[in-house]
């Protein structure tokens, strides 16, 4: 996932106030308690973690999708089928966020038992950044995956119309010292949220990333907005089909597994017009200590990054070998600091909707300020 | 994977002949007959879907280990601890393709029960083309996942050392009328095999595939052979960290997961001189009538591909939008109607292997002939 430099004009706020804020937002839109609660989390999660694209900068689409009647924000995931390893859980087209946190909840309870354990949301909604639910299994001592399918606005390999997801795929494990390793990544070039940031700070895409809408490569972010992104990869010629192999075993995964709408049928992305998502949701946890000592696993990533992050450097490399997550880590500890930084974009659509719905949005402060 | 064109000078070999010819060659070199039986399974099963790099091929440094002894040829699988949806197997520094069959047959009996099951393979050796494994769950109604690590030749984004294998993802799933679905993709830009098929062919290799020794990028196959490949995606620029997160993500859950040794530690491929590879491998099965009805998943599956498939193509496009794994089906119809195709060098050493164990190779035919 992509983290952003300090936007001009930017502010910062208090992560807990945003988080309070945005759980009385939701709930002054009909969302119980409890449900706000996992929502607000894991939105401010994502703003937290530097990933401006994904987290309250969308809460008027949320809003929106309530008050068009697409989502209903009291819906409450229902298990439906379970074996010792597996379990399908029916999101009733509430909070994708709600239903997700309660299935991998359910996948780190059971692998506990069963040593691994896969469960499958239909009739979701958009969850946020995929990393949050597998972090939530590393948190636990857990390897964890978490996966889900979305708008078409990805072109298959060859092909030019908008037909799969982003669809990100993200998995996390605990590595002592280091952390924990956290991949989260969208299997297209790039996701759609940074298209529009792009759009909104008016920076010009990367050749090999999009398609306008008459399939020719593109670089900019309006041309590309209404075109398609490409799979990781890019094109064919520099291995796209790759990326587009992943996009569709995250699809399988998630939508096809679950029963829900067949992607490229998914409606446009936050769509008020168009009826339910009915997104699928996949999430996994495996439990390391079930097949070794405790501890053995976590002390082995440990040791594997120690040596990787000391492995020598290309002369022109902008520093050290990373740990998949690492930059998010670090903007989640710069968060701490000094608060979550909003552009004047951002923070104006939330100072409205706070305005709109009576729930006021807190005090920020200038950048640097 | 690639599948490759006809080489000039090509063989043509029946299947069926060859697959009885590397059984008996490996018996020669005191494998029992009924690992050898797999091993020759898998090794042809990658000639007959025209993946020349991973097939019999390697024959010869399959040999070599045995005969330095850094290869047990008649080491068993043993099950060391398990649960209801996980076991660890140690591969006794036998084959990896025995080993591997034997953890995908326990994941996908067990998973008949829990629905789903993660089996771990560590102390292993090569186990052929990732697909097989889980074409083998696929065709059993199943999910199937195939993963292994593999010796360093892959420098981590921003690196210049090969820390990292090209740890090849497998995953396969049943789509009805349209064969199996099945995604077998290295998480480097290219294999290593691709590398040393570039060598035999002299062919150039592609800009951003791979770095020289000093870890400046090249397109000559030797540099690169001497140097590094780079993660999918290329360099860090281009997206190369989603590349460097999945093949970690392979290694975590094959590896550091089963206790194999660390990535950056494992002796260089096929080493005669280092002593046992003492790979990791992991394989996951997914029953997806544990959560539906019969077929239902299969069906879907169907649907999804025939959308996707009609889908509109880009002016300049080869072809229609393709399902992965398509290729490698369409190469394995085509060897079951012609034979297997070999390129000269690969035919020359199966000849002297023949030879020099005293099992003739058996008759082929020139390609076109």
């Amino acid at each position: 996932m992509p983290t952003y430099a300090d936007p001009e004009g930017g502010r910062l706020i208090r992560a807990e106030s945003l988080q309070a804020w945005t759980a009385a937002l939701l709930e002054r839109f009909g969302t119980p308690n409890d449900i706000a609660a996992d929502v607000a989390e894991v939105l401010v999660s994502a703003d937290r973690r530097g990933i401006a694209s994904h987290g309250t900068a969308r809460l008027p689409q949320y809003v929106a999708l309530i008050e068009s009647g697409d989502m209903d924000p009291t819906g409450r995931p229902e298990p439906l089928r379970s074996k010792a390893a597996i379990g399908l859980f029916d999101a009733n087209n509430g909070w994708g966020h709600h239903a997700s946190r309660l299935a991998m909840d359910t996948a780190i309870e059971r692998a506990r038992d069963s040593g691994s354990f896969t469960a499958v949301v239909r009739n979701s909604n958009h969850y946020g950044i995929a990393g949050w639910y597998a972090l939530r299994a590393a948190d636990a001592g857990f390897i964890g995956v978490s996966m889900t399918n979305t708008s078409p606005v990805v072109a298959a390999t060859r092909g030019v119309k908008p037909v799969l997801g982003t669809n990100p795929l993200a998995v996390a494990a605990p590595a002592g010292a280091h952390g924990h390793f956290c991949l989260d990544m969208a299997t297209s070039t790039i996701t759609r949220g940074r298209v529009e940031v792009a759009l909104r700070r008016h920076e010009e895409l990367r050749a090999g990333w999009a398609i306008d809408p008459d399939g020719r490569p593109t670089t900019d972010a309006a041309a590309a907005f209404d075109g398609a992104l490409l799979p990781l990869g890019g094109v064919e010629e520099s291995g796209g089909h790759k990326g587009y192999g992943l996009m569709l075993l995250v699809d399988i995964l998630t939508g096809v597994l679950s029963g829900s709408t067949a992607a490229p049928l998914i409606v446009p992305l936050f769509s008020t017009e168009a009826g339910a998502a009915d997104l699928g949701q996949a999430f996994m946890a495996i439990d390391p200590d079930a097949i070794d000592e405790p501890g053995a696993f976590e002390s082995r990533m440990e040791a594997e990054f120690d040596l990787l992050t000391a492995s020598p450097t290309a002369p022109d490399a902008p520093g050290r070998i990373l740990i998949p997550g690492e930059p998010e880590a670090d903007a989640e500890r710069r968060s701490a600091e000094r608060g979550v930084v909003m552009d004047p974009e951002h923070h104006g659509a939330m100072e409205s909707l706070g305005e709109r719905a009576t729930v006021p949005f807190p005090e920020t402060s200038p950048i640097g300020g």
